[in-house]
């Protein structure tokens, strides 16, 4: 295993510790609940907004914790969910008149880990709603999950109703936010290679040099199929084809266009996917109105990316374009 | 060789226009010279900072045209100094009165090319000037290099002039200021994988599973030495210790401290590098003042990553903190 690593076990606080120490003025971090949290929450002007989910996503979600995003996450270890107590110690921290929402990726066992802590929340009288994201049309059901999984669309969720907070919205009006960019946002990956969880050590699956995985998971999950590696221009299509049926998008439609790189994949190759789904969608009649290009949900090393569209309209633009102010730039 | 890529020839080509494409209001792409250029170009009210470089080290640079770093950039081919034709058309189209500085990374090929499109450009009475960067502390010469090789530093030379070129500094002044900030500024990499170039289709060197190369150049010239994989806590220290011992830094300085990707280590294990080398400066007393966590110069799909330390004093200090708008967030 090729990786800037101590002990394995301490991957996540070491991570954690070094975020922290980079953002000494915004963020605050506690050891004991991997928590990172805005250092001005709680705020009871507005409503919170939390993020778990395992590590290995980063940026995702640590890493957008700040004014306009999450007021707090609280990963698990590399790919495992939250326990339901890191989530109701998240919930507590920020716990605002206003309400907390509960981002949970659609996986079985965040979503246990989530409705658990929501139940435990509600009976300490924290007003708490909980929303599932589920963006990826990859594959109906999958390893860890039940229904669809939840990729890189998150992050238009996270930043749709962290604006709405942010402006004072309620509870009720950020769900419905939440609900409707989800409904209108849909993924699919490809990877190149697989990704070396450290406590495993070695590559979660096999993949031969002439192969890619279409459709893969964040986890590394089985995507639709294996394939052989094709030209760029071929994968784009493909994926393309599969986000923009799915909606289905369609002539007319302005939207967000997002290359999401899995961990591994440099920012070069990313700008050249971007060029040919920007082309592919304009032959379509489908206008990009805005444009995300970077890693915003990776799976730690794994070579590979995400192509994600979000159907635009005036409330979902204005939103997507308010300010935010996180670690890292991701819009 | 595993890459999203069409044609190796294209590769370039198709990552500017992506570039272009994903930036339409601020950048502007000639694909005849490699060069991506701020839309509000030419500016007679500001001096000019053009680098050119090769490619295959993004963001840099072409990723950080726009207000308050780069007026343009024309990367060769991968790896592969810019032709000095390419150099000299990127001045003639960001012209000023008030002069234009080429940024040039000290590499042999490079110099040359910038040196001769400096010649062709004073014979067509551009006001022109040129800086070498030099911050690698590895190694005195290198397979490309006599002398120091230019590296991940280079960002903070031109976060640097670019803000004083916005605040319309002349010439004389922002090449003092260029070259006190690279005089202040040193770097030291380390390479847990080979990188992969499009052209070539297989590693660039022989590397074993336990080994890394210390003092990496980002081409993939060696360093100081070849060694067996260490714990991040162990490699952070060696790094530090040869950077801080080289200027030398000491203690109650203040810093910026920079953890640079190279490419294809994903940004959860920066963080923990950076969680270390900050620890690591404040038993030393030197106070971390600000600090950069991310990809600012990589090496394509190079497992790896580079510290570099900048003396700050008052002058510096506001002109890293000054605003500036480019694709890709480095600051």
């Amino acid at each position: 295993m090729k990786k800037f690593i101590n002990d394995p076990k301490a991957f996540v606080p070491e991570m954690l510790k070094g975020l922290a120490l980079a953002n000494p003025d915004t963020l605050t971090y506690d050891s004991n609940f991997n928590l990172i949290a805005r250092a001005d929450s709680p705020r009871n002007d507005k409503v919170s907004i939390v993020q778990g989910s395992g590590s290995g996503h980063e940026p995702a979600h640590v890493m957008v914790v700040g004014k306009g995003m999450l007021d707090a996450a609280c990963p698990g270890d590399v790919f495992a969910a939250p326990p339901a107590d890191f989530v109701l110690e998240a919930a507590r921290r920020v716990k605002s008149d206003k309400g907390v929402l509960l981002l949970v990726n659609n996986y079985t066992g965040d979503k246990m880990a989530f409705e658990m802590a929501e139940e435990l929340a509600a009976a300490e009288d924290i007003k708490v709603r909980t929303l599932f994201i589920d963006d990826d049309v990859a594959v109906k059901d999958s390893t860890y999950t039940i229904g669809r999984r939840g990729v890189a669309g998150n992050f238009f969720v996270i930043k749709a109703v962290g604006a709405a907070a942010e402006a004072g919205a309620d509870l009720d009006e950020i769900v419905r936010i939440g609900e409707k960019v989800n409904s209108v946002t849909r993924t699919m990956g490809v990877a190149l290679t697989a990704c070396t969880p450290p406590s495993k050590g070695s590559p979660l699956f096999e993949i031969d040099d002439d192969e890619i995985e279409v459709g893969v998971g964040i986890h590394g999950e089985p995507g639709r199929r294996r394939a052989k590696l094709v030209s760029a221009n071929e994968i784009v299509a493909e994926l393309l084809q599969s986000v923009v049926s799915d909606l289905p998008f369609s002539q007319g439609d302005d939207v967000a266009l997002m290359i999401n790189g899995l961990g591994g994949t440099p920012i070069s190759e990313l700008y050249l996917l971007y060029g040919i789904a920007h082309e592919g969608l304009t032959q379509k009649g489908i206008t990009v109105g805005r444009n995300y290009v970077g890693e915003y949900c990776t799976s730690l090393d794994m070579a590979g990316a995400s192509l994600t569209l979000v159907k635009l309209d005036d409330e979902i633009r204005e939103l997507l374009a308010a300010p935010a102010e996180i670690p890292v730039r991701v819009f």
